[in-house]
């Protein structure tokens, strides 16, 4: 807790008033070795890279090439959300070489081994729960709010359900003809949570999947729910956080993190997105970057990194970089909106360092140094002080012409 | 007016009374044969490309090679601010190739050819003007805002000013100690316009080129003599737009808009970003178009791109087209945020396509369907109905077998 406030530029006191009424967690499992990171009120926005293998795509060490590379580029934690290959090998090498707390679907992996909804008991998705948390990772996505009772407020939508735990556990209900286990065995699963100080991440498996289905009944009755799950989480003192939207045109994002701080009494916000178009697949980044820098404005906590292969496929190395800089851009933009003191100072010093043509200070201070360095370089011949833009007629040359006079 | 209207789906009658009152402009020049455009008031959100030639990278077939791209994702309008070269081929090239309104900034030939104030008299502004209103361009750019007595109100800034043409003229009026002739010959300027219905720009040579400066008294202080220069040109019959920054922090996007509308009385405003941080050079269209959604959601009517190569070069064709998809991005959230009838439309039907995995339908309605279609194809061998992020674990699969049941 020391150590987070020390990062946070906050006193513990407040930490420990925000941790205790549950508007703020600290990630880290007993099991992990990692920096613990703190996500809520009073604290910088972070942002989560997803990585893992998939079916298709099933490289273990292309993953930690995509590990590293996330962190360093500010990724505050990892998803590990392997489908493919090895699933058991991929995380525990994740979670080693992680210094980053990191997060899992744990019923992914039920899923993907069990791909017919019959063969799988509800005590296989507690066993695949029981295995992340034993294996050290620090949060897990548990879809807990998604009841049988919300189906019919689906019929009206256009993409149905697009969680892919959402739409099996849908589907595994129908089959079954049951509850959703993860909501009838919450209380066991908040102590397997808690015997490692795992926090809890409330899936939203009906979280709209386009526009037109955004802030509809079904969100909002899984919403209320997952407020629900968090007093009972708190009861039997385990740490949560809340899953949010998904596609939400711009003009909803306000009320619905406004909703959810309502609906769950101010628990921390961890939004996918939100993306303000559907019509952008290759550019979803920049999409979701729009969304998550106004949902944390308004009161989101922790964004999830979309890429530019997000609706495409799985992201490769370049993918990851891009973003997570887009993310990072976002909770930037966020934290200097919501006045975080001594947010803005990183831009000042490269003001500072562009009104002085110091183009090693530029790089140095952007948030891709090496992209930086390369889109400019690769145009000149020789040391330049100026770029192939302006060449020499470049305001901030003229400027030191002038200045004294201001 | 009729076609406008028409493509616009607005009654001519609101049109009219928008263009009398100043609140919308038409570009199109009398000399210019191209698809007359509406900027403003209840219109759709506009976006600008920018190309042109620098000293340093003059190349003319590669400008056109831009302009067609720039046109093809989006772009409703192209503005030529080519500096090296012919400059004057240049620009009579992309004139007559360009379907859309093309506009430009004379004042930068004229001090691109004398670099030097001392030898730039206040013809030679007004001649420039005049060559590129007579060559047919729609819209012109034209820094006539900036006044000797706003110079004092630079001296707290980090950036001074960022804008090429407001250095330059800064320089010019301490150098001959007198006021900007773009100023005194306003009247001028107006009567050049009018004779081939070309549009003022009327330019932020006091833009904020850093968050530190945003919104401080330099920028109002050209902002009000804006608003004062529009009423001049109501009254010579001449139309009017006006150009705002820059850099501006997220929670100050709103009241920049206010202001502008409210100095301006109404006027288009016409925004460069506006960008949100400072520390991501090579991801300066993300950082627009974070800015630039939220500006025209509050009542921008035209956005200006960037590209991944602002504030480090000259743009390449592939950063034109993520500079201009990325813009229409943020136009296209603040159409649907702003509740224009049919603006989701778009997002509607690409929702259905993802929703039956018709993929060659999602390509036919993304923003760049050659990317979207690249970066999924190349993961996949053969003809597969899914992606290679979740492979056959596919959320719209399973939704297809319990669709029935919702």
């Amino acid at each position: 807790m020391e150590a987070v406030a020390a990062r946070e530029q906050i006193p513990q006191r407040t930490l420990c008033r925000d941790i205790a009424s549950g508007h703020t967690v600290i990630t880290k499992s007993k099991a992990h070795d990692c920096t613990p990171l703190g996500i809520g009120k009073n604290l910088h926005i972070k942002i989560n890279a997803n990585i893992g293998t998939s079916t298709m795509c099933a490289n273990a060490h292309m993953e930690l090439v995509k590990l590293e590379a996330a962190v360093k580029y500010g990724a505050d934690t990892v998803m590990d959300l392997s489908t493919g290959g090895d699933i058991d090998a991929v995380r525990r090498l994740v979670i080693k070489k992680s210094p980053v707390p990191i997060g899992t679907v744990p019923i992914y992996q039920a899923i993907t081994q069990h791909p017919e909804p019959d063969s799988l008991s509800e005590e296989d998705f507690i066993r695949a729960i029981e295995n992340h948390v034993k294996d050290g990772v620090d949060f897990i996505t548990v879809h807990c709010g998604i009841r049988k009772g919300h189906i019919h407020l689906l019929q009206n939508r256009i993409m149905g359900v697009v969680s892919r735990g959402g739409s099996f556990l849908v589907k595994w209900m129908l089959d079954h003809d049951r509850e959703n286990p993860l909501y009838t065995h919450y209380d066991d699963i908040c102590a397997i949570a808690k015997e490692n100080d795992v926090v809890l991440s409330l899936g939203d498996g009906l979280r709209p999947g386009c526009l037109a289905d955004a802030t509809d009944k079904a969100q909002l009755a899984e919403l209320r729910t997952l407020g629900e799950l968090a007093r009972r989480a708190y009861k039997n003192g385990v740490q949560v956080m809340i899953e949010g939207p998904g596609h939400v045109p711009l003009q909803q994002i306000e009320k619905n993190i406004k909703l959810q701080k309502k609906y769950c009494h101010g628990a921390p916000f961890y939004v996918l997105g939100p993306l303000v178009t559907d019509i952008a697949p290759g550019y979803d980044h920049i999409v979701g970057a729009i969304g998550g820098s106004l949902a944390a404005y308004y009161g989101a906590d922790f964004l999830c990194y979309l890429t530019p292969k997000e609706h495409l496929g799985l992201p490769g190395l370049e993918h990851v970089i891009d973003g997570v800089v887009a993310s990072k851009i976002a909770a930037h933009a966020a934290d200097i909106a919501r006045g975080r003191e001594g947010a803005r100072d990183a831009d000042d010093r490269m003001s500072r360092a562009r009104s002085n043509l110091d183009w090693d200070g530029m790089y140095a201070r952007a948030m891709n140094p090496e992209k930086a360095r390369e889109l400019r370089e690769k145009d000149l011949e020789g040391t330049r002080d100026v770029c192939s833009m302006c060449g020499d007629f470049c305001s901030a040359k003229i400027n030191r012409e002038t200045r004294e006079h201001f």
